[in-house]
């Protein structure tokens, strides 16, 4: 059943998340869900929405924090920089560039999303030595933004994991840039878990159940 | 728990679906079961409700929905070929044949449903050489229509996956004919899931949970 | 958290249920739960409370129900030969007797409840020529009834399928009858699921629960 | 989506309860939330929050409970030492020396959480000679306490299974006293879950999810 709606949220005309409601509310229901489905455990995963492109603002999850039960307060206002964009606000989530580098370098994307499932991080690991995950031949590839045949093959990229999220950031800036489709859809970091993304947080939710549906596939069945 | 009924849906008689409001709540309240269960993730899988005989006429799941929170206007009123009965109304899913030829040739189904599991998926690749999922000696196997003893040997037919529907519709359609047995309870096609019905959405919901369950009984331990 | 109660059911007094109203909400309320844990699908299982002693009489699930959404009406009153105690009533499950064998055989049980998970069924044939699934050491033995310490080997009993019921009530009373320790505590049919028992219906949910987390452990890992 | 919030609770002054309420609520969900995930099972499991440190006093579940549906009266006020504060409570579970042991040594915990999953099980079996299962390089060990890189191996310890829990906390707390690390976050008892602790009953909950999901991933793939 659609999930039960929370109680409306309302921030006053001073406050940073003002006008943003709708971002707040979303991605609560997507920190519900996902834990509900074991991707989003402990402090695990952090999700973000572009609220406005000129200038590039998002709003992203706040760092630490349990995703079962976001408040409404556990969100933060950044600039394309990760920067707060008025102080007072909570510390934005320690991978916030993971999220400014996808907003920054692909300008039709509207939300980010990173969650942490068993079978990304098994797959993560399993395929380290050749870089990515290959998946190929499955029609829920279609659910893939721009896929339209499951005749396709897609490589899934693992990023190597560290604790220095501006070399990561810009490792992932630096293949965008070469234009390397392999990042089209999204990308695994070892043993941490998936980032993608889409034009909406609809859009890049679906890519989130797509990838796990997926990753689980590959891990039983290949 | 038996899932918390949505609010009760009415159409104005002027809509297509006036009159269909059952079957609307029925296939949303599908939706939302499927997805919870991670049978119906992203936008994949579609449902439809015969209601009406002649001439033929189906409600039918519109294309692309995300399944967890269908819409009461996520729905088209269809006839026996798939055309929309009335103009105005979304696209139907893309997998609208495969719904009208099950119609067609069964006259005394009432409802189609097509889920795409993770067993489901791996099965169909698993068998795909041999053309289909041998399943037999299950207690389980009774659940499904006509079925009266675990004695039973059916075998669930794999049909090669494609994006052009119409040829694969009539591929289905001219096992029918065929009088192909095989197709009595259900199919698979190729990493895209499975198609089952019954005499009512309840029956093809039962279906589908026999299925599911038999694919992971296979899956798992065969 | 704890399902919510659905709402309070009461019979009218010239209604055969009347009176036992707290084991139809109990028994609802086990199929919903076993229904949503994926050990009740399609129409499978039954459940049964035994509300009086002397004459022995029971409620038992009516026959080919699904177990999501018992409805209040979708029990029998039957006495302790599975005949219904007056006319009118939905026939019983088919499997009436098998709940009947125990009712009769041991005094002290309240409740006697039949699921029918993956893993019951995997096991029931991995295990089939040994004819038992032997399961000895875990903690959780300790909740099933009678059993203290973690120090103990079980031998969960399989019988072999059939839809003669009154030749596997048989069966299952003779075993009784010989004093047969096996079983104590519930038992297996081939492919078919589990029957376990308890003082009353909340004993006997404990047991289901213990089955089914033992089983799950010796399916994935022994 | 965020468990529904049960009904408030309020003890009267002369409870033993009294003023304890909040800890109460927060145990009873976490009961239903890990009975839901399967992690405690049929009467497995117990819980406890620390309610005063001067002198130690902790509200501990009571003995036999079934998680799902604990009632504000299942829990048991206790002192350091493992007895009830005062007289005519229900009696304290039977490894409530368990938690006194953690109490007692480690000064800032503010709560302790024993669960009983699948694969805590299954692990602590197939690494029981060996002492310890080891985890190494997950992000998801920085969830623990204290751990600030993925570059981080831990090993949770194993101790054999008993019923004499006094001998069992002896050997915790004289690994404890011995300053072995190895206890810094938590540790299984064969065939039998997981103990473990947080600063507050969050923290004790986050590192639950942590561990059955480090335990699933070690399961699964290792």
């Amino acid at each position: 059943m659609p999930h039960p709606r929370q109680a409306d949220v309302f921030f006053p005309s001073q406050h940073p998340l003002h006008g943003y409601e709708a971002a707040v509310q979303g991605l609560r229901e997507c920190g519900a869900e996902f834990h509900r489905r074991g991707w989003s455990l402990g402090t695990s995963s952090n999700y973000s929405v572009i609220v406005n492109r000129d200038p590039l603002t998002l709003v992203v999850t706040a760092s630490g924090k349990h995703k079962e039960k976001l408040k409404p307060e556990d969100f933060v206002v950044i600039d394309g920089e990760g920067r707060p964009t008025v102080a007072g606000q909570p510390k934005s989530s320690a991978e916030t560039l993971l999220h400014c580098v996808i907003a920054r370098r692909m300008p039709h994307i509207g939300a980010i999303l990173h969650t942490h499932s068993v079978s990304a991080t098994l797959l993560s690991h399993r395929f380290l030595e050749q870089g990515a995950v290959p998946i190929a031949g499955f029609e829920m590839l279609k659910g893939l933004s721009g896929i339209t045949t499951h005749e396709t093959a897609i490589e899934v990229p693992i990023f190597e994991n560290t604790q220095d999220i501006p070399v990561l950031a810009a490792q992932v800036e630096s293949r965008i840039d070469a234009a390397d489709t392999s990042l089209n859809h999204g990308y695994l970091i070892h043993r941490h878990g998936l980032y993608t993304w889409g034009e909406d947080l609809d859009a890049a939710r679906r890519q989130i159940e797509i990838f796990e549906f997926l990753f689980e596939c590959v891990a039983r069945g290949e």
